[in-house]
């Protein structure tokens, strides 16, 4: 197993990156390439010495933040993001981590691996904890303008995923809108609901908001626009939120002392509220394994996502996909002796 | 004063109606009229005796919260939210508060007092608390497919009522979308973006999810589809991260003795996470004050929504709507001496 990192992707690139790297590589046992450039790469291995597992593929460039994704894809051939792919494309890497413009990683990923049987528009699945297991939100920012069938294919493509990779047997998928009733919502959630009652999916109806965080449902599915301000937002109340009770508890002396008795359990509590622990979203219907992670992460998101990325491949994300997806979108479900 | 509380809508009406609507005309020295159905009410309030602030004023008929809003309240002449805004109109109430069918509280609202020059759309400004003071989104619920005209109406309306009934000097205003640089988000954003960039308003741009909770800007403008969705993923996130504390620190002694020393500190820090504190989100662009409460609302919230109410009429917010409104519309800023 191998799995190309996006060395110089992220914020904090490529420190982060090189450090969670050399971390998973010798928690999971696996090799991990770090793919941008050599001279840079270098100087942060040197003051961190690794075991063998860790391997250096030199490019000269790399995409910024900030920049058009399709363009800077088909300009930069020799970006960090584009040849991670190429190393997947050529089998020289199972998947692909990069916490860089996930825009960017979007396109490499499809003008490498090309999208899966079906899919029109790949997307970015969210992974929200919730009491007891996960809900999977998709998409949380890959496709801001939407029609039915895309959103259609975002849960057929998380059905897969999620009974692949997050052991759910018949997922129940909803419809985020905002009233459950069939009649509320946009034009858009009207022509997707039909598209869903019609197939075999374990289809639930519209979901609210709060859903997200009730755990009634496993998979909900939304435009790129409505994920996307519903991730950053959970993301925001949770740094938030921690903020809050800090502040609360520190404005006392039995305040203090509830700090001190509770500090393992709060810190349990932080750790469950931090989008760090997770990891990253895989991208879902291309065709191979990526993922994707926040700009902004640490070390420990790095090496969860490698963790992720292994997981996946391990699971047999991408055989499932090519599959099953087309029997679901056809609006019958796989059965055993379908394919040949 | 004189507010007017629709007894009959919400999930605990009239019980939360009639007990909200006491306390309130209690603590603040004012007049409630309930409407609604005589004997419901009655005998509610022959449980609970009143002082003489407290009257009733009999209609028929209800509308429910799964009604289609205006089919609803242009059948139903006699029903609670319809009679209530009457009231407004004849001059015999100051505001209306209800945790009824929204949709229908907006159809009556617009019906009975017709809308403030300018606004093509009312709309429902969502008040969230942040670290220090407020952010207001709006819409949060009433309007699901916009035109980037009603967006930047929407801004306008929730300047003139931050400045008038949040203290706000010159609010800044930022745009709903997923990505801080003007040429991300959908069509609707970037088209929505020119016009508060040709405005004299205090705009600073695109804004993301996790600025909601953030406080760096004081108004957050979207569609009602988003905003709706962002509303009720913060409550049901609230609810999830208070379960969440409690059974972390449940989990030990030590997290145990935490949550003695920390109670009152805790309650402090769940009172902020609590909607119903907060009371009701105004109706922002009807001819008139009315204050939508959360279908589940408590009495407590019943109770502060009218207080919210009570000091929107003594801000003024109206008449602050209907002389600056226009004006900041037309894209520039109300001068002194403008008004005749």
């Amino acid at each position: 197993m191998n799995i190309a990192v996006d060395a110089m992707g992220g914020d904090h690139a490529p420190r982060v990156a090189v450090l969670g790297a050399i971390e998973a590589a010798e928690e999971l046992g696996i090799k991990v390439t770090l793919v941008g450039n050599m001279d840079i790469i270098q100087k942060e291995l040197a003051s961190h010495p690794s075991t063998g597992c860790v391997s250096v593929f030199h490019c000269r460039e790399t995409v910024q933040m900030d920049e058009a994704p399709l363009r800077a894809v088909r300009q930069k051939k020799d970006s960090s993001i584009v040849v991670a792919f190429d190393l997947v494309k050529r089998g020289e890497a199972d998947a692909v981590v990069s916490a860089g413009n996930s825009g960017a990683t979007l396109a490499s990923g499809v003008l490498a691996l090309g999208k899966i049987e079906g899919v029109e528009r790949p997307a970015i699945a969210g992974i929200f904890p919730v009491e007891r297991g996960y809900v999977v939100l998709i998409d949380v920012g890959a496709n801001v303008d939407c029609r039915p069938t895309h959103l259609f294919q975002f849960g057929a493509m998380a059905h897969v995923f999620a009974a692949s990779c997050l052991g759910m047997k018949n997922p129940s998928i909803g419809l985020l809108s905002i009233g459950e009733e069939g009649s509320k919502g946009n034009e858009l959630v009207r022509l997707t609901r039909q598209l869903f009652e019609q197939s075999h999916m374990n289809f639930v109806g519209n979901v609210e908001g709060r859903d997200i965080f009730a755990g009634n449902v496993s998979i909900i599915v939304c435009d790129g626009f409505v994920g996307n301000v519903a991730l950053k937002l959970s993301e925001g109340m949770a740094e938030a939120v921690t903020g809050w009770l800090r502040s609360e508890l520190k404005d006392s002396i039995a305040g203090k002392a509830a700090l001190l008795f509770g500090r393992r359990s709060l810190g349990k509590f932080k750790k469950r509220l931090n989008y760090e622990e997770y990891g990253g979203a895989p991208l879902l219907g291309i065709n191979g394994v990526g993922i994707i992670c926040h700009g902004k992460s640490s070390t420990s998101a790095i090496k969860n996502a490698v963790r992720l990325a292994v997981q996946y491949v391990n699971n047999r994300l991408i055989e499932n996909m090519v599959e099953q997806l087309p029997l679901w979108l056809k609006g019958r479900p796989a059965m055993r002796g379908d394919i040949n």
